[in-house]
C-alpha cells in the first residue's frame, strides 16, 4: 500500500457507510421529498456529499477520473457560487430522477475512485473535510427526514426502534466558573473548521452554568405558566413568531388525550419529563431563560466551561443555544476558492449553538465547534443550558 | 352470473387497467411528487379514484366489506366536505407512505370487492360515475405528471416513445353556421355529468367557425409580431399575468439553439409547426383571437356546430377554450349528498372548454361535455378554434 | 351662444359640483389615503376625472389649450395603456403632492377650458362620456372613502348627518315573469356605455323575482343558522374566502354590546333590520340564495323584469348581484383608440350587478346598465334580490 | 420658580420646537402617509413623542392632569405591551383623523402640562428620557419622510434649501490603534440609554481605522467593478437581497442622463463624489469592505478609537455600520415596567451602528451610543468606516 493512509481509508468507509445506514428504513419516496425550503431530500444529501468528493477531489486530482454524470454538478451543488449554476434549493424535492438506485450507484462509483485516490496519496486534508462535511449532512438528513415524516398523519418512524439516549441522573446544580482571560478557538491537532479559529483571547466575567440541560418537565411548567401568551417574556421578534406561527409548545410535541407525546425518529412516543427539551427556537430558549430568572451563556462562557467543569449532557443530547451571534473571530479570513464559501458567507443573522446532539455522528464535534442557525428555527435537535452572572 | 352486467364488468376492468398503464414507466419517486398546488401526485390519483369506489359504493352497498385502511379516507378524499376531514391539498406531495406498492395493493383490494359488487348487481349508475371520475383523473394524472417531469432539468419522458396524434391535413377554411334556437345539453341515452343538463334552448346568431384548430406556426407568428409585449391585445388581468408570470410562449415550449422545442409526455421534441398549439391559457387564446381579427366561440356555438358541420380535430388534440363562463344551465340543481359536490360548487371564476384532448381517454367525451379551468391555467392540453360573427 | 348646448353646460356644472360636494367634509389627509389596492384616494378621483376631460377633450380639441401640469398625465391616468406610462395603482396613496388645493385649482383650470370648449361646440358625445365617467367615480369615491374611514378606530363620519334612503314597506311577494324571447341591451336615445350593446335577443324560461331586496333581518337569520360555518352552502372558492378572510357578517357590520351596528357614510349606527343588506360579496349572495331555497337572477331576467313588473328598491338602495358573468354581448366590439379600453378589457372574472345604489348619482343608471365586480369584493353598496324557476 | 430646573425647562422647549421645525414645510398630506411598514407618518411621530410624556409623566405624576383624548393611547402607543392594546403599526398611515391641527393642539396641551410638572419638580430623569426619545424620533421622522417623498415622481423637497454638511478635506489615512483591555460603555455623568451599560472591559487586538468615512467616489468604483453582480463578495443573505430587491446602487441614488443624482431632504441633487456614501445596508457595507481588502470595525474598536485618535466625520455625517451584532452587554438587565421595553427586546437580528448622522439632533449622540438596524435596511443615513487588523 505504499505511503497510503490506512486510517484515512477506514474513516472514509466508516463515514460513508453511516450515511447509508441512516437511510436503511427509508423508501424511495421518503428519500425524495422536501418538506420545507430549509430541508433537503435524503436522496439529495446522499448525492450532494458524494458530489463534494467528486468536485473537490476526484475531478481535480485523480488522473483519468470520469465524472459519473455531466448533470450531477448542476443538480447536487448546494451553494458554491464559484463552481457554477445549480438547481434552485426550493425545488430539490422535484428531482425524482435520478432515483434512489442511481444515487446508490453514484455513491459506489465515487467510493471506488476515492479508494484509488486515497491509495495514491491524495490530499488527506480535503478528504477529511469531505468526511466532516458528510457528517454534518448526516445530522441534517436526520432532522430533515424527521420533519418530512412529521407531515404524514400516519406518523411513520424514520428509524424503527430508535430511542433517545439516556440522560444524566445527577442532581441539578450550578457550577461556578471563573472570569479572566480565556483562549477561545481550536488549537492543537485534529480537524477543525475554519470558523473555529483563529485562537484568540477573550475576557470573561465570573459566571455560573447549570450542570444539566433544561428538561421537558421544566418546559411544561413554562407552558403551564402561560409563557406562550406573555409578550413581556419575549424578544419583540420572538413574540411576533409565536403569534405568526402559532407556537404553543416545542416542535414535534403533540397534545394527546393522555398528555404530551413527542414525534421522533422512532415515531410517536410519550414525552419523557426528565429528558432534555429539544426542537426549540432561540426565541423560546431566550424566553425560557428570562422566565427562569437566568440567561443563555455566551459561546465563550460555554467553551471555557467545557474545558474545565464537568458539564453533563455536553454534546450527546441537544445543541445548546447561546447568547452569541455567529460572527467571525478576530483575524478570521476565508480561504481562497470554492472551499472558502464553506462557512464565512453565513456569518450574519444566525445564533451560535454549542455542544452536539443525539443526531450528531460520534466524534464529529468538539468544545470549539460552532453550530449556527437562525433564531426562529426549530427542526434541529436544539435545547438550552442556563447561565447566570456570579 | 344472474342479472349481472357483463358490460359493466368489462368497462370496469378496462378503465382501471388504463390508469395503471399510464403509470407503467413511472418510478416510485415520480408518483410521489406534487409540482404545484393545482397538481396532485400520480400515486394520489391512483388512490383517490380507488377511494371513490370504496367510499360511495363498497362501504354503503357491499355487505361485509372491510375498508382497506382506516386512514385512507382522510388521505385520499379530494374535496367532499360532506364526507369529513381530509389531508390538505397542497400537502399531498408529502405523503411518502403509503407507498406505491401499498397503493397497488389498495387498488387490487377494491377491484376484487367491486367485482363482487358488480356481480351482485350493485348500483350501476354509481359504478359508471366512478369510472367516468377515474377517466377524468387519468387526464389529470397525465397533465400533472407532465408538469412534474417538466421541473426536472434532465427532461425525463413520462411515457417513452409517446407521440402526439397526427393532425388533419385539409385546407383551413371557415364553416358557416346558422343562427336560431338550438337545444343545448345532454339528451338521449348514455352517461353525462350533471353539469351537462338540463337540456334547454339557446338562441344563437349566425356565426362562423374554423374547421381546424389554431396551429403552432400561427402561434409563432403571434409571438414574432410582439403579441406578448402588446398590452392592448390582452384582457387587463391577462396582461397582468403575462408580466407577473413572464409568459413569452405557451407552457412547455423551450427556446433551443435550433428553434422551438416542446416538452411532452415523450420528452423534449422539436415543435411541429402544423400541430395544434397546446398548453395555453384562456388569456392567451383570447389575445390570439383578437390579434387574428376573430373571437372565441361560445360554448353554445361550439356545441351546436359539433352536431352539424364537420369540425376537424374536434376532440382528439386539445381542449378548446370558449368565450363562455362556467355557470349552471337554467334549472340546474345539484343532487343531494356528497355526490352533489361533484360539479356545482366550482361554477364560478372558470371558463368552459369543449371537445377533448390527446390525454382524454377514448370515449370519455361527447359534444355536450363541459370542461372548465381558470383563465390563467396552462398545464392542461388546451388550445383554441377561432370564431367570427357572420 | 351660437350652436352651443345649454343642457350640456348645465349638466357639466352639475356633475362637477356634485363631486366637490361629496368631499365637502373631507380633510386634506382624508383625501390622500388609499386603504387597499382596490381603492383610490378621494383626491385622485377628483384629479383623474379632470384629467379625463383634459386628455380626451381639451388637448386634442381646444385650440391653444395649455395643460395644467406636464406631470399630471403620468399621475392621474388610471389604466389607459394607449395613453402612456402611469403611476402604479397600488402607490396612489403616496402622492401627497399635488395637494388638495392644487387639485382644486386643476379642476377650476379644466372647468374653465371645458366651458370654452362647450361654447365652441366640442364633441358632446365625449363630454357626456366624461360626465358619465365622473359619475362612476363619484360612487367609487364614496365607497373607497368609506373603506378608508372604516380603518380608523375613531369611526369618523365621511358625511355627517348622512342617512340611508327609506326602504319600501310593501309586503314581500314573488312576481311571476314570462319566458320567451326578450330584447336585451340599450336601445332608443340617451347615453349608454358600449358594454350595454349591441341589443340582442335572449331566450328566457319563465321565472319569479322578489319584489323586494333581501333585508338585514333575513341576513341575521342566515348568520344565526350557522351559514358562515357551513361549507356545503358555498361555492368552493367562496368557502375558501370565508375562511381566509374570516368573514362572519357583511363588511362594515360591527358586533356591539347592544347588537349589530353598521358603519356607513354617516358613521356608526344601529343596524336597521328592515333595510336591504349591503356590502356583501357575490359568494355571500349566492350562499344566501341557496340557503333560502332560491337562486340569483341572471342579468337578462333582471333586465326583462325591470321593464315590466314593479320591482321595488330597483336602483336606489344597493347594486344587485346576478348569476351572470360579465362577458361581451354578441357582436360587441370595442371602439378604436384609448376610449376603447373603457370596458372591454375587464370582461373576465367578474360578475354582473344590476340596478343602482344609494351611492349612485341620481339619473346615472338605467335598466340596461351593467356594473361588475369580482365575486369576493364587498366594499361597494351591494346586495341581492332572490329569483326562482317557475 | 423655586426649586424648578431652568435647564430642564430650556431643554424641553428646545427639543419640542425642533420637532415642529422639521415639519415646517410639510403639508397635512405629507404628514399623514406611511410609505413602508418600517416607516411611520410624520404626524404619528409628533403625536407619539407627545404621548410618551403624557403616558409616563403626566398621567402618573401631575395631579389633576386630564388626558387630551381617551383614544390617543390606543392610537399613539408604539410597542409598549405593558401599556395595553395599540393600533397596528402597518396601519398608521390610515389615521387621517386626528388631523395635523389636532395633533398640534395635542402637543400644546401636553407642553403646557409639562411646564407645570417641571415647575413642580417632576422626575427629571424621566423628562430627560422623554426628550432623548423625542430626539430619536426626530431622526426617524426625517428618514421616514424622506422615504415618503422619494415615492413621489415629482421629487418634492422635504426641507427646501437643505444641504448636507461639508465633509473633511484632510488626506485619507490609516490610524493605528492599540490592543489591550478597554473599558466599554457609558460612564461618568450625563444621560445614556440602558443599552450603553454596564461598563465592562473588553480585550482588543491592535487594529487600524480609516480617519475618513468611505466616499461616493469609492462607491462608484465599487459599482463600476461589477460588485453588485459578484456573488462572492457578499454574505449569502446579502446576495439574496441584492437579487430580490434589485439593488444596483445605494438607496436614493438615481441614474440621470448627466450622471448619478441623489435624492435628499433638499430634493434631487447631483451626487457629490467626495461626500460620505449614505443609505447603504449592512450587506453593502460588508461587501464593500471585503472588496476593499478591509473589514468593518467592531463596535468596541470604534468606541475605543473614538476616545483616542482623531476620527474625522465621527458623528455628523452618517451612522457607521460595525461588525458587531446588537446584543446586551454583560450584566445588562432591563429595568422594571414599560420603560424596560425601550431597548432590550430588540437585541436580536440587528447590527450596531456607531457615531451619528446629519439627521441626528446636535448633542444627542456620544461615543458610547449604540444605534441598531437590521442588516438589509437602507433608509437611514448609514455609511461605513474601514478597519483592518494590524
Amino acid at each position: 500500500m505504499g505511503h497510503m493512509d490506512k486510517t484515512a481509508h477506514g474513516a472514509f468507509w466508516a463515514v460513508r457507510a453511516h450515511t447509508e445506514r441512516l437511510c436503511a428504513h427509508l423508501t424511495a419516496e421518503d428519500q425524495c421529498i422536501q418538506s420545507m425550503p430549509d430541508a433537503s431530500p435524503a436522496k439529495w444529501h446522499r448525492a450532494h456529499t458524494t458530489w463534494f468528493f467528486e468536485q473537490f477531489l476526484l475531478i481535480p486530482s485523480l488522473p483519468g477520473y470520469k465524472a459519473f454524470s455531466p448533470d450531477f454538478s448542476y443538480l447536487f451543488n448546494s451553494y458554491y457560487e464559484t463552481v457554477g449554476a445549480r438547481h434552485p434549493r426550493f425545488a430539490r424535492g422535484m428531482i425524482t430522477r435520478p432515483g434512489v438506485a442511481e444515487v446508490t450507484a453514484y455513491r459506489a462509483h465515487v467510493d471506488d475512485a476515492m479508494a484509488r485516490l486515497i491509495e495514491q496519496g491524495g490530499d488527506l486534508s480535503l478528504v477529511r473535510l469531505g468526511l466532516q462535511h458528510e457528517q454534518q449532512h448526516q445530522e441534517l438528513l436526520m432532522t430533515d427526514m424527521l420533519h418530512g415524516m412529521a407531515q404524514n398523519p400516519l406518523n411513520p418512524a424514520m428509524i424503527p426502534g430508535w430511542t433517545a439516549p439516556a440522560h444524566a441522573t445527577d442532581a441539578d446544580t450550578w457550577i461556578d466558573c471563573p472570569g479572566g482571560i480565556h483562549a477561545i478557538g481550536h488549537s492543537g491537532g485534529g480537524f477543525a473548521f475554519d470558523n473555529e479559529g483563529p485562537v484568540h483571547d477573550v475576557l470573561l466575567r465570573p459566571y455560573r452554568l447549570q450542570n444539566h440541560l433544561v428538561r421537558n418537565a421544566a418546559w411544561q411548567e413554562f407552558i403551564a405558566d402561560g409563557a406562550y401568551r406573555s409578550p413581556t417574556l419575549w424578544m419583540s421578534e420572538g413574540w411576533a413568531a409565536v403569534q405568526t406561527e402559532g407556537w404553543q409548545a416545542p416542535l414535534h410535541w403533540r397534545r394527546e388525550s393522555g398528555g404530551w407525546a413527542e414525534f421522533g425518529p422512532g415515531g410517536l412516543a410519550a414525552l419523557d419529563p426528565q429528558a432534555p427539551v429539544r426542537h426549540i427556537s432561540w426565541y423560546e430558549a431566550d424566553a425560557f431563560a428570562r422566565w427562569a430568572g437566568a440567561r443563555l451563556p455566551t459561546e465563550f462562557e460555554w467553551e471555557a466551561a467545557s474545558h474545565a467543569p464537568g458539564l453533563l449532557e455536553r454534546d450527546d443530547h441537544v445543541w445548546q443555544w447561546t447568547g452569541s451571534a455567529y460572527l467571525p473571530y478576530p483575524g478570521f479570513r476565508a480561504v481562497e476558492g470554492a472551499i472558502g464559501e464553506y462557512n464565512g458567507k453565513f456569518m450574519i443573522n444566525q445564533m451560535v449553538l454549542r455542544g452536539g446532539s443525539m443526531a450528531t455522528p460520534p466524534g464529529h464535534t468538539r468544545p470549539s465547534y460552532r453550530n449556527f442557525f437562525h433564531p426562529d428555527r426549530r427542526w434541529q435537535f436544539t435545547g438550552l443550558r442556563l447561565a447566570m452572572d456570579l
